[in-house]
């Protein structure tokens, strides 16, 4: 079956998602915790920022192992550019969650989103730990989406099921984005749990898999976030034997659907965001190519705002494709706006542009651009810049 | 003496911008001529877009000679994408130009600024350098700066002398826009004229180091135009001998300030910009380095909103910092904010920010981040990005 939006109950996973304090919203949910039965299989991917947040570091450094069975989010506060004293919370914050829980705390790892170069106050993360720890639930995952998430309007959940080794395996995932979010890993923090027995490797491999065609192919604003974390999990409660090359396969493509619907609604919910576009360059010389033209679409504030005017603004869409860096004859490309073909070979179709901009109205629409210079594709999701992107990124005070 | 802004007269050079009708706006000046007496020593550099407009490619195979006479500008259309017709046109534009002034169209350079995809009508262009031709004067160099305005707020000039080679030489330059074009895309273009007499091989390299420090260290918005263009003319009118190396190299400095000046304005009239802000990048590890991160921070849409705000977001610039792919250790470096320190070696200065906040509620105000990893440094100009930015582009249509 395909995957869909929404939460899922995954065996042997338990979530919740309380207000601890953290966040200055009184009773706003801001500590999140995911809880295997039992060690589980883990794999991550991070930021590829060089300022990274001390709890990214000690993620890094505990999936090493690749077993997990914790996962302690908080929003509010991203423990970020917070020295030693960061990294000693962070690693903190998992010792109360693991003797709450009764686990090792090297089988925690810490999340946090938010204002940067703050530390969060333990007292107030150990009394949130002890009432998620109550209310963990197998249906809690919508608890814990929202309990992540910061200038994000709903939470993002996205579910699965694949028939693996003969079991039916199930796998759901949680995302938060909203701004500070690029590809490259960048600005957001997603979980992803099944109950497929896999081992880390992997794991590993299908998480890359997955990451490079959902959240690696999404910019809402082209800044990578210094917190960016997807943490997989698997605990193996479906009983699964180990699965064919052909099942690990649909298992991997389950598991890109997941993530590509958990990326698409990142960017649906972009700040400010009132578009979603989907931004195709085909054609291209190489992949290289194709993806730095995509990007540089897809980031192109003019591009941007063209999109939020509703306005088929072919000049804006070359200059970004010519200033890529890629390979780009505007005598041979053809540029389609809503498969209304808007350019061609060197020329503008004025008469098309009425129904271009008639397509840009609507909530979602495609641009293609063929390169026509080899046989080389990328895609990128992107959304527009609104007002309520300069609103809300103007007002958010530190 | 040092460069200022506002225009001056250049011996031998004479100046006119007129109303053809190529904009829309009903006696909008939007065609100007700049014209040398006799013809000058050149040099020019060009967009690095690789879809760029029929007359830059001109211009570009005219400049090679090191020789021109005559630029014939015009805004409200940019004769980009318009294929061979627009090749044509730009071809035609000199020969007509030519015609008129009696001089060879090979010496005649053509600009255009505006509306993409479109051609301008040649009749309306001819008479209009008809009475330009009429109109040139010795003092006209603001009516030409002004027909080359698009959604820039005032015209744009500055001047300089210096003493080379026996002689006292004038250099005077105007600019338009790095704000975007409504609605259409962004244009950057300079002239700069001097009477002093200067071989074409010294004119390029006193433009090289120009423009790195000038218009290649600003940013409005990170976009590339097709039609960028800055064209240098020298006509000797000056009489002066040929320099020595270090009058040419005050020269230079000259040259340096005039486009400095002039880059300098193109930010502070930036669509939609209430602010003027230097970003500083010291103790990076290379060069490269200094001017990716400085670059990223310049270009990040969460730190242009930020500065919109007056807010003092460290985690935003140490964000774009660790993402620009420089090396950044976040435990070693330095960040002020209008000569406040706010971050410093791993730790924000909490108590610093609302001295770092009253700054940044001025017109203008520095960003210094001391990575402390080398000795390389880049500084580049930028401006915040705010509702008018997003209006300014959003609310015209094609």
């Amino acid at each position: 079956m395909s995957a869909s939006l929404g939460p899922a109950a995954v065996r042997g996973f338990r979530f919740a998602g309380v207000a601890a304090g953290i966040k200055k919203a009184q009773g706003a949910k801001d500590l999140g915790l995911i809880v295997s039965d039992t060690p589980a299989a883990a794999a991550a991917v991070f930021s590829a920022n060089k300022v990274k947040a001390a709890p990214v570091y000690v993620t890094m450094d505990r999936v090493k192992s690749g077993r997990l069975q914790a996962v302690a989010a908080n929003s509010g506060c991203a423990n970020s550019f917070t020295g030693k004293a960061g990294l000693k919370l962070a690693k903190d914050s998992c010792i109360v969650v693991g003797r709450e829980l009764g686990i090792s705390p090297d089988l925690v790892v810490p999340s946090s989103t938010g204002v940067i170069g703050h530390l969060f106050d333990l007292g107030k993360f150990s009394a949130g730990v002890s009432s998620a720890a109550r209310e963990l639930r197998v249906d809690g995952f919508e608890d814990f989406a929202r309990s992540i998430m910061t200038t994000d309007t709903r939470p993002k959940m996205a579910s699965a099921q694949v028939r693996i080794g003969g079991a039916t395996v199930t796998i759901a995932g949680a995302a938060k984005g909203a701004g500070m979010i690029s590809p490259k890993m960048a600005t957001m923090l997603a979980y992803v749990v099944t109950d497929a027995a896999l081992t880390p490797a992997q794991l590993r491999t299908g998480l890359r898999i997955a990451t490079a065609s959902s959240f690696n192919a999404i910019t809402v604003d082209g800044d990578m976030s210094t917190n960016d974390c997807v943490v997989l999990m698997a605990n193996g409660a479906a009983g699964n034997r180990a699965p064919s090359a052909r099942e690990l396969a649909a298992f991997n493509r389950a598991l890109t659907d997941v993530c590509e619907i958990l990326a698409r609604e990142l960017v649906r919910d972009g700040e400010g965001a009132t578009k979603l576009v989907t931004v195709n360059v085909r054609g291209a010389k190489n992949a290289a190519d194709a993806e730095r033209c995509a990007r540089q679409i897809a980031n192109s504030p003019l591009v941007k705002t063209a999109f939020f005017g509703c306005d088929p603004n072919v000049g804006r869409i070359l200059m970004a494709a010519g200033s890529s860096g890629a390979a780009v004859d505007s005598e041979r490309l053809v540029l389609s706006i809503g498969a209304v073909r808007v350019a061609s070979r060197g020329a503008l179709l004025v008469d098309a542009l009425p129904a271009a901009a008639a397509k840009m109205r609507e909530r979602e629409f495609d641009i293609v651009l063929d390169l026509r210079l080899g046989a080389a594709r990328a895609t990128i999701l992107t959304c527009d810049l609104s007002y309520d992107y300069v609103k809300i990124n103007a007002e958010y005070t530190t």
